[in-house]
């Protein structure tokens, strides 16, 4: 890629100008927002120049609701060889763009999974996406040309690509970003109005759960808009779980003991299934999952054995994270597992090798555990 | 306070006792959990001797549900001259208390905002109460010298007391605690058995939104159980707007442009709402609010007297919030609001002086802005 032109130098456009002007390329910089547009050029972002002819690569980072007409506008106008946007929604704009007679091929959707709100350039970071997925939603038939700029995009910010279905895109940030947000923005609004000696002694817990309703209300109409259906859908089964959830706790006040004996087993099942989902969410959100893989050893029933073993992983100098030493029967005596991160793992079997351990089955070692 | 006693040795317990002990107090500890009693002794917590005599204060680090039948049974045996708990639900507790038969004179319920969810005594830190409010309920009427003695123990664990009437304390707990942890599990169940591409391109949002989801679930058993009604009440009223919030969504895709609008409307009014409920939450929670001040300083209309005035900032070595350089019609040309912390403002007047700054008005330091 040489040249760029980025349209939108909110944070995510900053950043991703940044980010390619840091690696060389020409980034042309464009905002309704002149004080915006200057801003980014005086962060060294780009320029606010016009470009003299397409541009390898046009980036759209306006909201879900205009990505389309801008779309349809610039390549009218021939302003790149390809195209991409930012917004947090995929399927909307790419059927918009399809009504409005644009060009699917020569546009890959993209996601960059980063800050959401809108917020000012100043915070732009050239490092804002670095290790995060990009989520990409190429139209089928893609161009391979065009896919691979938007994949180099990706590559020079330093991003994860993965490609997803748009309409499975958005059910999945309805669910883990869009609805949350909602969730997050009525619990925050029953402080309206509480009185000041309870919201005074308030907890951990509602900091962390009220976090995000403070993001742009305009940002985030629009993003809600181009995706209610989905949001709905996730709120509509959050709705029904929250009924129980109340019919649980009046059930505790009941007079009569089986009706107490269920809703104090309901609540239970509640609070363990949220520990279920909890366990789910990623330590680094955005950022693709590590993976521990088993690596069996095989250690003789011999005193001092598991010592010589836990020498070898010492002196192996890799990070394990467990080691089962269960006997069971899929686990015959004398096999132990050492848990390690999956690209750890080819390592950690060529030194206990070399340290003379008997590894079984390296098979074994493309099956991720958790 | 020469001698105290702690029931109950978990994170609460602990901590607590660590912070007597540090500041002089024979400090007796007991638990049914005889491993959890003899690691807090192992961390310097106090001893598990049994005392001798009544000490003069009794901590019961024990389940809402626990409080009023321990209570009843130290009582009887005299145990100590003044009686206190850590229970985060205070009325229901007071109730048993008294249809037990217990002495709700030499009682003060005590509640000290620190991390909920029960957890292992290794935990505990002397410093975990430091700067945090600490409710208290004492019986109407009260014994001055029990009140005394639990006010002592707040100050000798670095808490800052504060009385409340104890269905009142319920409802807070209720609002700002007890309801967010359900909201917090019920959007951490949604999780489970979703796709696994869709979680991992999850978001900061799920990571707070979720964060609390992670509680012993027999702990928040306990918990919810004992202020039912309360935490019901509250997500009563939230699923009435989660309700609206829905139909917003769902009205965003109506043919109809009057739906559409009003819709998105409602829609812009629930963000705003949370924005603002968002606004009263502590950025330090359970500690007492700082309170922004402004404080004004005459800036002569001259290049360089801002640039001026900033060095005199930055050479008073005192942490600002923001400055307010507006011009409006209430703030004339040449006065210039420094916001800083309440505590920090008599310094920097002072210093702002001293450096030949005109500072106008003193009254207005008194005033809190947020």
């Amino acid at each position: 890629m040489k040249t760029a032109k980025v349209i939108g130098t909110g944070l995510i456009g900053t950043s991703i100008a940044l980010a390619l002007t840091r690696r060389g390329v020409k980034v042309y910089l464009d905002d309704e927002d002149t004080t915006a547009a200057r801003t980014a050029e005086a962060m060294g972002a780009g320029t606010l120049e016009v470009p003299q002819g397409p541009v390898d690569l046009a980036v759209l980072s306006v909201p879900p609701t205009e990505v389309a007409s801008l779309l349809v506008r610039v390549q009218r106008a021939g302003l790149a060889r390809a195209y991409t946007d930012i917004a947090s929604v995929k399927s909307r704009p790419r059927d918009e763009i399809l009504s409005a007679g644009g060009d699917p091929v020569s546009y890959v959707g993209g996601h960059p999974l980063a800050s959401e709100g809108r917020s000012s350039p100043l915070a732009a970071r050239p490092d804002l996406f670095e290790g995060r997925w990009w989520v990409l939603t190429p139209s089928d038939p893609y161009d391979q040309t065009v896919l691979n700029q938007v994949l180099e995009l990706v590559a020079l910010c330093d991003g994860v690509p993965v490609i997803m279905d748009p309409v499975r895109h958005d059910r999945a940030v309805a669910l883990t970003t869009h609805a949350p947000h909602l969730v997050s923005t009525l619990m925050a609004a029953r402080l309206v109005g509480a009185p000041d000696d309870s919201v005074r002694i308030s907890g951990h817990g509602l900091r962390h759960v009220t976090r995000v309703a403070a993001g742009d209300p305009e940002f985030w109409r629009d993003v809600l808009g181009a995706n209610a259906d989905a949001v709905a859908d996730v709120l509509d089964a959050y709705a029904a779980d929250l009924n129980e959830a109340v019919g649980a706790l009046r059930g505790l006040g009941s007079a009569d003991q089986e009706v107490r004996a269920r809703a104090a087993a309901d609540l239970d099942e509640l609070l363990k299934r949220g520990n279920r989902g909890h366990a789910r969410v990623g330590h680094r959100p955005g950022e693709p999952p590590r993976g521990l893989v088993p690596v069996p050893v095989v250690v003789p029933d011999q005193p001092g054995a598991l010592t010589r073993l836990f020498g070898s992983i010492s002196r192996a100098g890799i990070d394990i994270e467990d080691v089962r030493i269960d006997h069971t029967p899929e686990q015959p005596r004398g096999l132990i597992e050492i848990l390690v991160d999956r690209q750890a793992a080819p390592d950690l079997s060529r030194l206990l090798s070399l340290d003379g351990w008997s590894m079984p089955d390296a098979g074994l070692l493309a099956a991720p555990l958790r």
